[in-house]
């Protein structure tokens, strides 16, 4: 039996002005450093000290993970990273107001791009701003796996080789795995251990800051999971349904 | 040719008040993180851009690794850490002043703890308030690897391991490395590279914040090195010469 710790990064500071941000490299707001230390302080009420850290390759994930580790006087451990625990990629909506693109192309075409499991936005060109074309931190990372737009399946389909390759052998050595990332990378790994359907995925919403604990069996199966502020955690997703409106 | 870049931490709480510090985790000093700012600033400036990062377990040299890198962009790197890149354990030392053990001990004895090269301190007891017995960080080190006391000596023995089987292969693979660590573990490696004798690195001082840049050929030894800041550099190694005075 092992013990995997979700966490999703608190607000940026895109976040807070309601923008897509996807691959692009914001860093926390002051709340949001504030949720990532609440996360960490969770974490040493609940006596759940984590041996490992993953993180994606962008700022906020990486500052929540040290914030929190801070908090928990876990500064120390290990640490590995990977692009593939990054944000779904927003494509062309990447540095768009949300409520702006949801007044410009409809609530239907709106939702879709948010919430449809295989409907990926428009592909972002190279050259616009808010592309990630060139980013140092990708140039070891094949073109062809340089995501230029991605739908939730996408996000699914390069997180999981991560998963099997390098989480689940710390789970297997009898680890505990904190896991700071995002929102739909994350998304992406609790459909995959809930066993979620396409449709279902949907509604499923993780709050920020508040650490998501699965038990797993020798397998990997979850045999439990809760998150360590309960009535915190149903409010913020209320909150994150709401995003948009 | 590979680069390789030494940079020791700042300030610490302990440096500003003239504690002897060794395996106890302070934190640094507001003037510590602005020293890290500063060096990864000068990185910037001199188009240094590492590719990986290495740092001890101690939060002073993980937080100037952070800082540093957060400074010059480059956050999100690879981090690998170690035990083998702390700063030398000062045994029974730990959490006393420096200036008064020299009026206590004496110069003689003060500049044999500080500075010969196989002398260490007494070794420090397990149930001392500045002794690492019980940390967790060091719960999979074997009881015979965790030192009590350390003379520089001690610190290149359990260095070199980590530098040939961590931070060479990462040269070796073409990568600009970044090692974040102390005065006394960075001396290790310093007298390793450039050959300094048991005698003549008594009189080696490494400034604290400055990037300390190597240029290295294929069998990993120096071809070239250089502070970043070459003046700041000659200033802060007469500084650290007159601690304890």
């Amino acid at each position: 039996m092992a013990t995997l710790v979700l966490l999703r990064h608190g607000e940026s500071d895109w976040n807070a002005k309601g923008l897509f941000t996807g691959w692009v490299d914001v860093s926390l707001s002051a709340k949001g450093e504030e949720e990532a230390r609440r996360g960490g302080r969770l974490l040493t009420e609940a006596g759940v000290l984590p041996d490992v850290v993953h993180t994606s390759l962008l700022t906020r994930a990486i500052q929540t993970a040290q914030l929190a580790l801070g908090e928990a006087g876990r500064g120390w451990l290990p640490v590995r990273r990977s692009w593939r625990l990054n944000e779904r990629h927003y494509g062309a909506l990447q540095g768009k107001n949300k409520a702006q693109t949801r007044e410009e192309f409809g609530d239907e075409q709106f939702k879709l791009w948010r919430r449809s499991y295989d409907t990926p936005p428009p592909p972002i060109a190279d050259d616009d701003e808010f592309s990630q074309a060139g980013d140092p931190r990708y140039a070891h990372l094949p073109s062809e796996l340089q995501p230029r737009t991605e739908c939730l399946k996408d996000v699914v389909a390069r997180m999981l080789p991560y998963w099997y390759d390098a989480i689940v052998p710390d789970l297997a050595a009898g680890r505990t795995v904190l896991v700071a990332a995002h929102g739909n990378s994350l998304r992406a790994l609790v459909k995959h251990l809930d066993g979620i359907g396409d449709a279902d995925i949907a509604e499923l919403n993780i709050p920020t800051g508040i650490p998501l604990v699965y038990e797993l069996d020798a397998d990997g199966k979850p045999l439990s999971s809760s998150y360590l502020d309960p009535e915190a955690a149903t409010a913020a997703i209320a909150a994150v349904a709401n995003q948009g409106r």
